[in-house]
């Protein structure tokens, strides 16, 4: 399915089947009450399943029973996420590539084409992975997630750096809450387990002067990614939810609780502010009151306790003068 | 020449002939002379200087003593505004549309290609031209500036908004330079003559959470606009520095020097910093120890007297309750 993007709307009749079957548990459903759910023909109740089974979901039917949904893809699927889904905002259209450059840059591109607040898109593979800084980040196929959501919050570009700690304590939240792994912080924009390198943030915006006109939140989780899928060379100590825990992630849950909280801590953002969020990444983060060292590339590296995070994003770092400094791009490591 | 694109690049064929006409005044070069210039065989230089003719150029030529330059187009040809101009980082590509949606789109697709930091687009005309917040700039074909600059700065998103204040000075300077009328600076990015809008800048980002990616320097510059040609509704009055000074303005010479002065303001920046910038801009804005009105479109507006710039661009607005806010955004005008 190289290359392939699968749309979902909300209200689609692939939806709305699917909710349908999410809301009745493991019950047969007959083609009437799919037909009412859906509002479509018999006929195209019928076409649909077949078009999700060529996707990869299983439904048993019996004749005189209905359908009864056995199985979903091991396809981050758009129906098959967005089915079920509370969020006010996000993922009212939801678009999957089987394969993108990257989903950062396929969204930026649709944001500019006029797409709404709260699109996503998610992508299988993707080969032009990027991390922050320019650099690459490993996407193979079929085992994580690579995704990005388009924002266009009123809000002046001083304060579009809050909206990374947003993003990341989104995506430790979703790991908390589908495994039983600690997520720890690494600022700005990483989330360890382990010590290892489990997911990465890269949001990017475009903005005039006084004004933003898009956000694009992007993440990369590394759920069920093994060993030998990982590039030989890495700056930091990567792992995988699977490698950490020993479980495999149910990529379709993961990825609708994912944009669940991020919906939830968006509308807590417009509505209050940025104030708990930040208290929230604090309490995750794993080099506050540690001593530290931030390599920023150019400069020499910088020693001292790493004591917040300020109203812009800014790591506050202690130097061993007394001074504190903010601290707005750089690679930390604990010292010692 | 509807939608026309036209290239010039720094070493190119025309850029040199035409450099070599500048620096000998009004005299003849033979072909000779021009073959040895521009290092291309005397065929070459006789196709070029017809192409150049095409162009609008006017050539003198004399059998015995070769081609003497006798006037330029009235078009913002690349290589005449590059001929002669003396700038470090910007206009080595220079790029002149006859027509296009905006400058700042044009060349905002360029950077995503990769163009490289000071790469210069101007356009005869904008059917899409843009002014802040979303607003229409009248861009009608053959009597003004909309052109637009790419800048790759080393700095965090924080910063970029002190870039829109270079910008604003570097028109500022040129109006004083190549006219006898006394521009005004209106926060955030106009300029006025005679209480009238003559120029207006929109800069734009492209940045990740702590580095900027791309700046774009955009300018609109009313020069030999007539009355008729604004549209009827304004939000402010307008003017052109035809209308004001009475005297047409070279547009070619005005766009070089505007080139120069925001090359030697980039160079500043970097080297030097803010602060001397700053200093300037508040010495040409006509609102500060004013008191003004500021509206920001939701809220009802505030008033207060402007008491200066921060270093994040904000205006600082003293209110009658003695508290100082700084205003990111929003419309100026002055009281009573």
């Amino acid at each position: 399915m190289a290359g392939q993007r699968i749309e979902s709307h909300a209200g689609d009749i692939d939806r709305l089947l699917l909710e349908s079957f999410l809301n009745c548990g493991a019950r047969f459903l007959s083609g009437e009450d799919l037909s009412t759910a859906a509002q479509v023909s018999r006929t195209t109740v019928w076409k649909r399943i077949e078009a999700l089974r060529e996707h990869g979901f299983v439904f048993e039917s019996v004749p005189s029973r209905g359908y009864r949904l056995a199985g979903l893809p091991d396809f981050l699927h758009p129906a098959a996420i967005a089915a079920g889904m509370k969020t006010g905002r996000l993922g009212k259209t939801l678009i999957t590539y089987t394969e993108t450059g990257s989903t950062n840059t396929a969204i930026a591109r649709l944001g500019e084409e006029g797409a709404r607040e709260g699109t996503v898109v998610l992508a299988e593979s993707q080969f032009q992975g990027k991390g922050r800084l320019g650099r690459v980040w490993a996407s193979p196929p079929g085992v994580n997630l690579y995704g990005s959501v388009l924002l266009r919050p009123p809000i002046t570009p001083l304060d579009a750096p809050q909206l990374t700690f947003l993003s990341v304590v989104a995506v430790a939240r979703t790991i908390s809450s589908c495994t039983p792994l600690t997520p720890v912080i690494k600022w700005p924009n990483d989330i360890l387990v382990n010590g290892r390198k489990v997911a990465g943030l890269l949001n990017e915006m475009t903005a005039e002067t006084d004004r933003v006109t898009t956000v694009v939140l992007g993440f990369g989780v590394n759920l069920n990614m093994t060993l030998e899928q990982f590039p030989p060379e890495l700056r930091h100590p990567a792992g995988s939810l699977l490698l950490e825990g020993g479980e495999p992630i149910d990529r379709i849950c993961f990825t609708r609780r994912l944009l669940e909280e991020l919906d939830g801590l968006y509308h807590q953002y417009l509505n209050g502010g940025y104030g708990a969020i930040r208290e929230e990444w604090i309490s995750l983060c794993g080099v506050i009151q540690r001593r530290v060292r931030v390599d920023d590339g150019g400069a020499p590296s910088r020693e001292g306790v790493a004591v917040g995070i300020d109203e812009n994003g800014a790591l506050l770092l202690r130097r061993d003068d007394g001074r504190v400094e903010s601290l707005y791009t750089g690679d930390v490591s604990l010292c010692g």
